[in-house]
C-alpha cells in the first residue's frame, strides 16, 4: 500500500482539459439530439423480452413510435429460416406477419409531444434458429405512405430501415473471460525485436513494434499475472495501427507472419496466456481489393458490400468522414460471409481465443447474432467482447449476441472520481457501481479499464500522481467488470506534460528496463494476484457497509460462496480509521486486520477475510 | 364558410416572435433542468395506479431514485384518517409503513447514469377515506442520512420534503363541464357599466369593467351559443386583474357588490349559463391581513401559513419573485381550512358552478384532494379545472384531484399549426390531439382555447389574418377539450401592430357595437352551436381518414351513439377536393355534401350525418 503521507489531492493539480471517454456523446446538445432522435420515427433499438432468448420462451418486441410517424398499424414480418424478411402492409412475402398491439401512449418531454408504444410476441423458437424481423407502420387512410424502423448511427450517417435478428441459443459467455484479467498491448508500440525502435519524428507512423517482440515478453506480461493478452490489430493494413484492414486473412509483413502468430500463440498458452485479437468488421481499408473492386466498377460482385450514392459525402458510405474507411453494409450476404469466414479462420486455424471487437455499434445487431453464432461454431470457448460508445441502454441490447461490451461509463466514473480535482462524490461512484452490476444480466461481460489507445493515458489526466494511479487500478480490480491493464500503465508511462490531450499521445512505446517504475509495478501485479484469488470480486454482489460522503469514505462488501472481500476506499484528504465488522481479514500486504482499518489518504485497502 | 380564394399563408406574414404559452417551460434548456432534476433525489410525482383510485382498489406507488441517493430502504408512511402523516427509518410515528421494493434499475441518459425505480401497494378503502403520506429513503450503512422525496417547484422555489394524498371516491367531472362551451371575461375589460371607461393611459390599472357591466351582456354572451362563463378574479384586490386576493370573502367594489354577483348569478342561469369563478390558492396578496399578522408576529396563528426564512428572495416564500404575492402553505391545517371554507362559500351560498383554479401547480396535490372533496360537499355539481402550464405527464397526475387542466399544449399545437409561417406537418397536429385523447382518462376534462390573458392573442399572432383565426376556432371546436372563447376573440379584437409581445397587451378593453366584426361572430356562433349539437365532437374518438402532408390536407371522423360528424382540414395554399365516406353529410351553412367535398384554402369544413 501507498505510505504517501501527503494530500495528492490538495495540491494545485494539473488542470484537467478536454478529457475525452465517449467522444463527447455525453455532451448535453449530443444527448438531447440522440435522444430526440430516439423518439422520432419508428424504433425499435432490439427491445426484446427477455434480452436473450433461451429455446422455447416467448419474446415481447417493443417499438416506439414518434410524434411525426401517425400509423394505426406496426407490422413486424419475421423469417425463422435465416432469409431476409420482407412484406407490406400486413402481408409477409416470406415468413410470418406479426402484428403488433399499440399499448402505451406516452408524454416525451424532450420533445414536449407524444408518443406511442407498441408490442407484440413471438412465440418461441427451439435451439440455433437465427430470427430475423423488419418492422413497418402505416396509417390505413393513406396508400403507400409506409414507415420501416431504423436505428441510430452514431457516426451521423443515413439512418436506413433496419433489418433485426437474434439467434436462440443457451449461450453464455465463458467463465475464463468473467475470471480473466486482460493486458492490451498496443503492437506497433510495445517491442521492435528482432530489431531496433525505428524512432520516427511523429506518432502517427509505424514505430517499429512485433509479434516477436510481444512474444520475447511473454514472461513479462505472464509475470503480471494476467490470464489474456489482447493484441491491436495485426491484420494486412497500410497504418501504424491497423484499424483499416486491407487483408482480412494475413498478418501485416512490419508485425510478422502467420508463424509468428501462431508461435506467438502456442507460447502464450503455455504460459495459460489467452490471445485476444482486434477484429474490425465495421469498415475495411480503401484498399482492400474487394473494396476497389466496387469502387471501380458497378458491376462487381463486391458492389453490394458497400453502400454508394449521393447521398454519402464521397459517393460511398465510411466510417465518419473517413474516405480511406469504406464501410461495409455487414447485411448484405456477401459482405456478411466474407466477414464470418475471416472471423472462423483465425479461431479455428490458430487457436485465437476471441475477438474485441471494434466500433462495434457500426454492424447491426442482426449482424452480431450471426458473428457470434459463427465464432462459437469455430471455438465454442472464444470469448467476444464489441466497443460501443453508448449509453449502457444501448449496450444492454447485445446481450446475447456479443459476451459483453467494453463499459467506458466505468472509465469515465473512475476518472471524474479518482482524477479530477472538483471529484465525484463517494456516494455517486457507490450508486453507479453497484447500478451497473443490477443493471446487466450477470452473465454479460463488462470488461473495464482506466485507459485505452482512444484516450489520454489515466496517470497523465490525473496530473502524473501515481497515488491517484493506484486509488483507480484498485476501483478498477475491486469493482470493474473483467480488468484490462493498458501496457505500460503497470510501470508508470504517461503523455509529455506539455501537449494537449491528443489519441495518439497515449500510444508511446513501452518502457522497459530501469524506466519502469517498478515499485508500481508490484503494485498492480498484488492486485491483480489479489483480483485472481477472489471471486467475489468478479461474481459477489457489492454492497455498502459504511459511506461517508464529506470524508470521502466507503467501505464495501462482496460474498461469493465462502469467498469474503472487503473494500475499504479514501478519497478524502486526511488518513482515518474505519469500523469493520466482526471477523479477521488481511490486506494485500498480508497485514492482518480487526475491528478497525487505518486507512492513509487517497488510497485504497482490498481485505480478505481469513 | 369563408369565401376567400387568395392564399392567406403564401402573403409574408408578420413574423412571429416571442410567442409564449409556456412561460418558456418548453425551451430546451429548462426541459434539460427539469428532467434532471426530476431524475435526481427521491422522486414519486404522484405516480399512483390506478390514477384515480375507487373505492376497494389497492394502489400502487412508483418512486424514482436518482443517481445522487445511495439508498437501499424506501418507506411510505401512511395515514387513512387525514392526519399528517411520520415516521423514520421504517417505524410510523402515525398510521403505518409500508416498504417499497426495487423494482427496476435504468439508465437515465440525460443524466449519462442510472436511477432506479422502487414500487409499493397501499390497500384499497373505502369511500370517502383521505389517504396520507411521506416517502423515506435511507441507506443501512449510514445513521441519520435519510432522504425525503420532494416535488419540483416550477417558480423555482426551494423544494421541501413532500406530503402526498388523494381521496378515494367515485367521483367524475360533471357531464355538462364536458359538453360546455365557455366564455372567458376578463372583468375589468369587459363592460364598464353603469359608467364609461375610465380611459387610462396604461394597460396596467383598472379599466372600470363591473360586474354589472357583465350582467347586462347577458344577452350578448348567451346569444353567442356559450353555456358557461369563466370571469377573472373578482375578490377585494387592489390589482385591476385581482389574481392578488386581500379578501377572498368579500369582492371588490370596483368590481360590485355581493348582490352583484348574486343577481348575475341569478340572471346567467335563467339563461342556462353557468358560472365559474377563477380562484387563486397559490398566493395571497401582501396586503391580506393574516399575511400583514405573520410577517409583523413571528407568534401570529397565521405565521404557519406562510414560509419565512432567509432562504427566502424577500424572507419569506412567494410567487415566483413577487413580493407583493407571498405564497400560502396550503399543507398548514390552518390555512388550508380557511381557503377551503372560502371556496365552498361561494359555491353553496352563491350558486357558483365552479372554479378556475389559478397557478394550481403551486398547492400540494394533496391540498388539491383536500380541495376537490370539499368543494364537491358544498356543491356536488361544480367544476374544478386548473391552470397548470406543465408537460401532459404532469397534468394527467391530478386526476381525481381537480376535474381537469387547461390544455395549454393544445394552444401550442394549433398555434404552431396555423398561425406561424412554417407551420407544424398536419400528420403531427393530427397524431398529438388523436394521442391526447389517448393519453387522458376520458373523464379528465381538458378546457382547450386559442389565446388568454396571459398570452399574445391568436389574432395578433397570425398577423390579424381572419382566415387563419377561422381555421384555428374550427380545431378549437372540433378537436380540444370543453371549448373556452376568451373575450373579444369572436369579433376581431387583436393588439396594437407596433407593440412587442406582451401579456397586457392581450387585456384591451372589449369590443362593442360597430366595432365587432359581425360576420366573423357569425361564424363562432355556427361553431359553438354545432359543437353543442354533435356529442361525438365531445366524446367521439377522433379518427383519421385521411391525411396528405403535402397538401396539408386532414379529413377525420368522430362519432358517439348515433351522432357522426367529419371534420375536413386544409392547411395548404391551394383548394382542394376530397372524397367522403359514405353517406349523406351537411355542413354548418346547411349546404348537403355527398361523395366529394369542395374545401378551399385555409379552411375548414364541419360536417354532420343527415
Amino acid at each position: 500500500m501507498s505510505s504517501e503521507t501527503h494530500d495528492p489531492f490538495a495540491a494545485a493539480p494539473q488542470p484537467v482539459m478536454q478529457d475525452f471517454v465517449f467522444s463527447h456523446l455525453d455532451a448535453d446538445e449530443a444527448t438531447l439530439d440522440l435522444e430526440r432522435r430516439r423518439w422520432s420515427g419508428i424504433r425499435h433499438r432490439h427491445e426484446l423480452s427477455p434480452l436473450d432468448p433461451r429455446p422455447g420462451e416467448p419474446v415481447t418486441l417493443a417499438v416506439s413510435v414518434g410524434r411525426d410517424v401517425l400509423a394505426d398499424h406496426v407490422t413486424a414480418y419475421v423469417t425463422y429460416d435465416g432469409s431476409d424478411p420482407a412484406g407490406s402492409r400486413g402481408v409477409a412475402a416470406n415468413g410470418v406477419a406479426l402484428p403488433l398491439q399499440r399499448v402505451e401512449t406516452l408524454w416525451q418531454p424532450l420533445h414536449w409531444d407524444y408518443a406511442e408504444r407498441w408490442q407484440g410476441e413471438l412465440p418461441g423458437q427451439p435451439e440455433g434458429v437465427h430470427v430475423r424481423y423488419r418492422i413497418e407502420g402505416w396509417h390505413s387512410s393513406q396508400a403507400g405512405g409506409s414507415t420501416w424502423s431504423r436505428e441510430m448511427p452514431i457516426d451521423g450517417s443515413v439512418e436506413t430501415p433496419a433489418v433485426y435478428g437474434y439467434v436462440v441459443d443457451r449461450h453464455v459467455a465463458p467463465s475464463w473471460a468473467q475470471e480473466a484479467v486482460v493486458y492490451q498491448v498496443f503492437v506497433d508500440r510495445f517491442a521492435p525485436l528482432p530489431d531496433r525502435w525505428l524512432e520516427p519524428q511523429e506518432l502517427s507512423v509505424f514505430a517499429g513494434g512485433t509479434l516477436q517482440g510481444v512474444r520475447e515478453h511473454l514472461d513479462y506480461i505472464a509475470g503480471l499475472g494476467v490470464s489474456a493478452l489482447w493484441l491491436t490489430p495485426i491484420f494486412v493494413t497500410d497504418s501504424y495501427h491497423g484499424y483499416d484492414t486491407i487483408d482480412y486473412l494475413d498478418i501485416d509483413p512490419r508485425f510478422g507472419s502467420k508463424a509468428d502468430l501462431a508461435r506467438l500463440v502456442a507460447e502464450a498458452h503455455q504460459r495459460d496466456l489467452r490471445v485476444i485479437l482486434d477484429f474490425v468488421t465495421n469498415h475495411t481499408s480503401h484498399r482492400f481489393p474487394p473494396f476497389q473492386s466496387a469502387l471501380h466498377d458497378p458491376a462487381s460482385p463486391y458492389r453490394s458490400w458497400y453502400s454508394f450514392g449521393p447521398e454519402f459525402q464521397h459517393g460511398y458510405r465510411t466510417f465518419f468522414t473517413s474516405r480511406s474507411m469504406p464501410q461495409l453494409d455487414l447485411d448484405d450476404e456477401g459482405a456478411r460471409s466474407y466477414v464470418l469466414a475471416a472471423a472462423s479462420y483465425w479461431l479455428r486455424e490458430f487457436g485465437v481465443d476471441g475477438y474485441r471487437l471494434d466500433y462495434a455499434a457500426g454492424p447491426s445487431h442482426d449482424f452480431w447474432a450471426a458473428f457470434g453464432a459463427a465464432c462459437r461454431r469455430a471455438n465454442p470457448d472464444c470469448w467476444l467482447f464489441g466497443e460501443v460508445t453508448m449509453g449502457s441502454d444501448w449496450l444492454r441490447t447485445y446481450a446475447g449476441r456479443m459476451d459483453g461490451c467494453l463499459d467506458f461509463n466505468f472509465t469515465k466514473l473512475v476518472r471524474r472520481f479518482c482524477a479530477e480535482s472538483a471529484p465525484l462524490p463517494a456516494s455517486q461512484f457507490a450508486t453507479a457501481v453497484e447500478r451497473t452490476q443490477r443493471y446487466f444480466p450477470a452473465e454479460f461481460t463488462r470488461p473495464a479499464f482506466l485507459d485505452n489507445h482512444d484516450m489520454n493515458r489515466f496517470l497523465w489526466v490525473a496530473g502524473d500522481d501515481k497515488a491517484r494511479l493506484r486509488l483507480a487500478a484498485g476501483l478498477l480490480f475491486a469493482f470493474g467488470g473483467t480488468p484490462i491493464l493498458y501496457y505500460g500503465t503497470e510501470v508508470g508511462l504517461s503523455q509529455p506534460r506539455g501537449k494537449g490531450p491528443h489519441r495518439e499521445e497515449s500510444r508511446h512505446p513501452m518502457l522497459w528496463g530501469s524506466r519502469q517504475d517498478a515499485g508500481l509495478r508490484a503494485h498492480f501485479q498484488r492486485l491483480i494476484a489479489f483480483r485472481r484469488q477472489h471471486s467475489s470480486l468478479v461474481y459477489g454482489e457489492i454492497a455498502t457497509l459504511h459511506l461517508d460522503d464529506a470524508d470521502g469514505v466507503w467501505l464495501a462488501e462482496r460474498r461469493h460462496g465462502a469467498d469474503r472481500t472487503l473494500i475499504a476506499v479514501n478519497r478524502g484528504a486526511l488518513s482515518t480509521s474505519l469500523s469493520l465488522p466482526p471477523g479477521a481479514f488481511v490486506d494485500m500486504e498480508g497485514e492482518p486486520w480487526r475491528d478497525r482499518l487505518h486507512i492513509p489518504a487517497a488510497s485504497i485497502v482490498l481485505l480478505a477475510n481469513t
